[in-house]
């Protein structure tokens, strides 16, 4: 299999991976700490999907981090379409939770002109924010993948 | 390049393409026949994505129909990247406005207990439906075009 970066097992791949696992827990840390996250069915489900981000990430990024100071490299077929599945998985759920959340976000900043929640509406933006930076790194990883197994 | 179901040009891409276009034009037309979807600007943000995959779909159905009817290859390796970046640009703006849309239908709906909207909550939900129902086949679509070019 070619060897660009971005792939498992290379610097730019673990750094994908950390900023993922980041954004991911950032996201996670700042709708979690609202009081009132729970009555609202986007929220708990972008708490779900940045979970799974969050270990994804992490489980990969040690992968990676290992092989990058072994200096092994990771690009069995079998591995690389594990690595492709769940890269789409986690990239399309976390695409949805950070849009339905958004959704929500905007219809009460902007639609209803104020947010009733008080304190916590600047905490629900951070961490729509983070959602959606943790999505780019993922989705290019995702892209990546697919592309090094169909150049095979 | 290789030729198998669903590249541009045969009877599967066809199929793909106009599932894309009725679905989206579905999803319009139950959205822009409600009196106060310009309220809620995730539904506006619906309508002008499902616009968008409307014309692409539809322009490249066109295509596909006349390569079909033709018996034409349509696998110019210039040709395909256009189709791969409009495909991919128009799945994730489809998936954006779907689930923006999804997250404030179920706040209606299952959080706040009931809909203020009337009549008008059964065509959110169609529209959301049909949206969805649109962002699968583009999704396929995408995907193909990405191997299609990995593949050479």
């Amino acid at each position: 299999m070619k060897d660009f970066p971005g792939t498992p097992g290379t610097m730019f791949g673990l750094a994908l991976r950390m900023s993922q696992f980041i954004f991911a827990a950032g996201s996670i840390a700042s709708m979690a700490t609202t009081p009132s996250f729970f009555n609202i069915t986007a929220f708990c489900y972008l708490i779900a999907a940045m979970g799974l981000q969050t270990i994804w990430s992490f489980v990969l990024a040690l992968l990676d981090a290992y092989a990058v100071v072994r200096k092994k490299v990771l690009h069995n077929p079998v591995l690389v379409s594990l690595y492709l599945v769940g890269d789409w998985v986690t990239a399309t759920l976390s695409l949805a939770a950070a849009c339905s959340s958004a959704g929500i976000t905007v219809l009460y900043f902007n639609d209803l002109g104020h947010c009733h929640f008080g304190k916590e509406c600047r905490k629900y933006q951070i961490s729509v924010a983070c959602a959606f930076l943790s999505w780019i790194p993922i989705s290019i990883s995702s892209l990546i993948m697919l592309w090094l197994l169909a150049a095979g």
